[in-house]
Parts: C-alpha cells; sequence; structure tokens
C-alpha cells in the first residue's frame, strides 16, 4: 500500500517535474508574457493613471493574442537621462564634472584661463553657459576639456570625477540620485522583453562609463551627443582620439536622428521630461504602426526633489510638450503626487 | 513486486526530470558555456588553422575557471560585409541596387542624366565611380539615389529591388549568395554568447532592410555608411528625410570611429576580407586587454566564387592585411582550401 502512493507520489512527482521540466524549456521570450507581480514591481509608484496605463500597455503587447503584441526585439523603449532618469539640478551633472576639470585646467593654464567660455565656467555664469538653443557655450567647454584626450583617457577622467565628487543639496555622490520609480521602470520593461536605451543631450562617453553599473544600460545603449573620434596608431597601438568633428547634438530634432542613426527602428516606449524630448516623444508615439506609449516626468516637488517647468534654473523647460501631452495621449507623471519614493538608493559614501 | 517496480521507475523518472528541470533552468549565459559539437556547428568547414584556432578560442574565453575568460555582455564580434558575409563580385551589390535606381531616373530626367558621376553609371564605368580612397564617385551616387526620400521610402525601394534582383553571373536573388560557413561561424558565436555586428562600408539603411532576415543580425547590431535624417513633421506625421549632412564613411580608419560611436566597447572577434579592415582588426586585436581573435577570408577561389587580393576588379583590394597577418596574429581563411561549401542557400526563386 505503502509502495502504491510512492508509485502514485512517483508519478505526481514525475508529472510535475516535467510541467517544470517544460516550463524552463519555454525560451526567456515566452517567460517575458507573464504577468510579473506589477504592485510589487513598480512598488515605489502610487496608484496613478501613468502606472495603470503603463501596466496595461505592456500586458496588451506582451500578450500574443491582443491585436496590439509585439515581438520582443521590437520592443524599444527609450529614456531621457537628466531630468528623467536623475536630476538636472543645479547644473546638469556633466556641467558640474566639465567645471571641475575647467577650473584645474584654468589654475595651470593662463591662456586657457582666458577664454569667454572658461570665464563663464569660472565665473559660475551658467546664463551665459546654457544660452542659445542647444547650450552652445556648455558643448564648446565640455568639448575642450574633452579634445585631444584618448577614449581610455577620458573615461578614466570621468571614472576618477564621480567616485568622489558630490551633490551640492544632498551631499551624497552623482551616481546614487537617480529616480527609484524610474529605475523599476526600466527593470519592469526589462524583465516584460524590451531592450532600453538612454537618449540625452549629454555626451555619449560620459554616459557610458557608468550607465551599466548604475541602470544596467549596457554602453551599446547609450545614445548621445558626440563627436567624430580620431583613429590612430600610437607606439604601435591602435587609440581612439576624442576630436569636435561632425559634432551631433542628441537634443530636440536630433533624438530621433540619434534613434535612427543607432538603432534603425522606431521605439515603442519613450519617458523624457522637457521640451528636448519633444520630437522623441513625438517619434515614438504618431503615426507609429505599432501600439505606443509616452510619458512626461513633471518636476513637482520641491520638497523631495525640484519644482519646475516653464523656467527652469538650468536646463529641461517644459511647455510645449506638456501644452501637448493631453492631445498626444503622451501621461504626465506628477513627481508630488506619483511617487511614494523618490531616490532608489541612500548615500553611503558620505 | 510490480509496483516496486513501478515505484523505482517513477523515481528514477522524478530524477531524470528534476535532472531535465534543473538543466532548463540554467540561464543561457551557462549554456552558451557547453561546447556545441562545433564539427557539426562549423560543418561547411574543412578541418583547418583557422577552425582549429576559432574553436579553441571561443572555448577559453568561456570557460569561467580559464585566465583569458570574457563575460557574456563584453563579447563583441564584428564582421564586414561585402567579400566576408557575401560577395563583392562583379560589383557591391548595393551599387547595383543604384545603377538600377539611377538608371531608371535618368530615362525621365534628363537634367539628372547629365551629371558626370550619372554618365558614368550608364556607360557602367566603375573605374570612375571606385576611384578614391573611399570610391567617393560612388557614394555621390549613392547619396543621389538616397537624398530627400524619407527613411520608409527607401527602405521600400531597396526592399523592392532585391525581392526581384538576381546576380549576373549565378543568376540568383543577391540575398541568398551568402556563404554558408559565414552564416556557421555567426550563428556558432551567438550559441556562445556574442552580439555580433555588421560593419561595413556599405549604407547601414541599405543593410537594416534585409539584414535580419539573412544573417539573423538585428537592425541596431548594424554599422554602415551613413549621413544624418532630417526629422520633420509632415501632415501632422514626424518623418526623417535622407539627406548629405555629416556622411560619415564607415570604411578604414572609419570603421573603429563608428564601432566606438555605436557599441563604445572595443570587440574581442573581427572578421574582413580586404585592407578596408585593416584599420578594425588592428582596433579588434592589438593592445585589447581582452584576448582576441580576428581572421581574413581571401578570396582564393575562381571556380566556385572569385579570386583576387591586390587587383581586384572592383573593390575589396587586400595587400597590407595580408602582409601583417602572420605578425599580427590575423588568421587567412583560404576560402578555396578552407571551405567544404561557399554558399549558405540554393536558388529557390529562379
Amino acid at each position: 500500500m505503502s509502495a502504491m502512493i510512492s508509485t502514485k507520489l512517483g508519478r505526481f512527482c514525475s508529472m510535475m517535474l516535467l510541467v517544470i521540466g517544460i516550463i524552463s524549456l519555454i525560451p526567456k521570450a515566452s517567460v517575458a508574457q507573464l504577468n510579473p507581480n506589477e504592485s510589487q514591481t513598480l512598488g515605489s509608484w502610487n496608484d496613478c493613471a501613468t502606472k495603470r496605463a503603463l501596466v496595461a500597455y505592456v500586458q496588451s503587447i506582451c500578450d500574443p493574442k491582443s491585436v496590439d503584441f509585439i515581438p520582443i526585439g521590437e520592443r524599444i523603449a527609450v529614456f531621457d537621462n537628466d531630468g528623467t532618469l536623475w536630476p538636472e539640478n543645479p547644473i546638469p551633472f556633466q556641467l558640474a564634472y566639465a567645471f571641475d576639470v575647467v577650473g584645474k585646467r584654468a589654475s595651470n593654464d593662463p591662456e586657457f584661463a582666458k577664454h569667454p567660455m572658461v570665464q563663464a565656467v569660472l565665473k559660475k555664469d551658467t546664463a551665459t553657459l546654457l544660452a542659445g538653443d542647444h547650450h552652445e557655450g556648455l558643448l564648446q567647454v565640455v568639448a575642450m576639456t574633452h579634445a585631444g584626450m584618448s577614449v581610455e583617457e577620458f573615461q578614466k577622467s570621468v571614472s576618477d570625477w564621480i567616485a568622489q565628487a558630490t551633490h551640492p543639496k544632498y551631499n551624497k555622490p552623482y551616481d546614487r540620485l537617480t529616480y527609484k520609480p524610474m529605475q523599476e521602470v526600466l527593470s519592469y520593461l526589462r524583465s516584460n522583453g524590451f531592450k532600453t536605451y538612454i537618449v540625452s543631450g549629454g555626451g555619449a562617453d560620459f554616459m557610458r562609463v557608468w550607465s551599466e553599473r548604475v541602470y544596467g544600460i549596457v554602453p551599446e545603449q547609450v545614445i548621445g551627443s558626440s563627436a567624430k573620434t580620431k583613429f590612430e596608431i600610437r607606439d604601435g597601438k591602435p587609440v581612439l582620439i576624442k576630436t569636435l568633428d561632425q559634432l551631433f547634438v542628441d537634443d530636440k530634432a536630433g533624438k530621433p536622428v540619434g534613434i535612427h542613426q543607432a538603432i534603425g527602428r522606431r521605439p515603442i516606449v519613450c519617458f523624457g521630461n522637457s521640451d528636448g524630448d519633444m520630437a522623441m516623444l513625438q517619434y515614438t508615439t504618431i503615426g507609429n504602426p505599432r501600439r505606443a506609449f509616452g510619458a512626461i516626468v513633471h518636476h513637482t516637488d520641491e520638497v523631495r526633489e525640484y519644482a519646475y517647468d516653464a523656467t527652469p534654473k538650468s536646463s529641461g523647460k517644459l511647455i510645449e510638450a506638456l501644452a501637448d501631452a493631453s492631445k498626444q495621449g503622451w501621461y504626465v507623471i506628477d513627481m508630488k503626487q506619483d511617487w511614494a519614493e523618490v531616490w532608489a538608493t541612500e548615500p553611503a559614501r558620505k
């Protein structure tokens, strides 16, 4: 009798393990279609329209029976960085880096110190540096600090800086100031078969130094402003030197251009926070043969972060995209109302 | 007794299914470290130095216990296209496309027909078109046929062309003329956790139309020559228009530049076939902190394909890279000796 039970148990176990075996053999593509527990997955979001719409969207495009189904390889999501994944105040973090580098060089190089844009840096004259459609002064300073360096030298410089610099308001390392709700969106989309890309006005080489560690976004999924490097053989070894040639500004209408250049197909999900992201939102959501999703992070929380839109202190002006959001079906994230928590990590180093 | 046997059988089945279950649960990363049966995987290769070296290389960098171990995400392999994955004779296939498009337009547009490069096309004067370090005439013709079109219009034009055009020597559709041994290398590397990229002097937008179907290489892993597109809203819908701005030639020293732009890290495997691939081979293999592998397809088979190196009929000159191969440790593939089969598919459409 006990043998009979054992037999039945054995058969039952066999069946169960067969089921497990079969489930395990299902490729990731199908596993991704299972719905995770979104309330846990997006745990730092309050219940809000954006969260509900995002979950409904992901469920519909991952469901092979849905008319909206989109195959895994075509699930491309793009994210602005400054103001969308981490703050852009009091100044964009790459500008803080450039300020530090320029300051050090100016103290050793009187000729360099005379340049009007270097003077603007030394006087912390952000108005001059951020003037123009694409912050030309800033770009000039950034380019001056980078050009002539090899890619490896530049990477080391950024890596050294980010290891010791701290944000003036939070007194935390910059790379520990990412938004927890957005980190959750990145993870949620990836667990549903999306490739997540950064598409930022910031320098591609600057972001690639830390994007994988900070966001889990590999270098080849970082699209940013860039100039062409120059290939040389130095002492028998190949090097790529940063130049000012073919400078490409990955902002405004440049964002869809950068996306096409790097990816070659339209994204289906886009998150931004400023008018600089409007073209990317349009490119993702208007006339896309695939069902798409667009959202704007609206900075409404002056206590936990910053509150700004039409008149930001540095970058991040948000007027046109906000005015168009309702018409285009872009979700507007009210940071103060919609986010139960803001920060992904507490400071540890300081 | 029979119950006992059933019990034992049940337990045995349970154990087996448990093993299957566990094996199935091992993530792809680990599965990739198992060595497939390379003699089957690379079945159209004869036993040769390149095949043996490639297999030994992949085994060593995939073995977590090896000093040469390279994590999955960093396994980047780059392949030239024309002459490496498919032929470049009698003319590169994209040139055949441009010839057809130019021919049609010239017959309807007398002004267009007067242009010296259009005249060169109409006279099949490849010498003029392929003159210059980067085949400037060819680039001009290609650009003239593309500029002003939207990306979608261009994609349709390429797609329509490739569906009906045939290679003059083989009388097969161009996209059925890929090299079987190279298709096997692509699959073999991918099954071992590599991301495979095309890095070609050909147009990125041209190749992206068919790269996934023909090679299993998704659009975002195609790096090629390109000019910036222009973002516009037409009739309320976003479009990207092809222009001649910031033309980037992804050839010679441009190849490492294009790789850095798109990927942001050094490849560890590189296959090319001409001096145009030499900088990419250098960038991959010289001074790379990771163990790397480089190889050159040498066209030695005038019966099954073409035989050329120093004096090709169209593109594909191979002098310097061949002379340097032994010193740099690049494997030279003797197409005639090393490949048991050349073609990936037999013609079906004609």
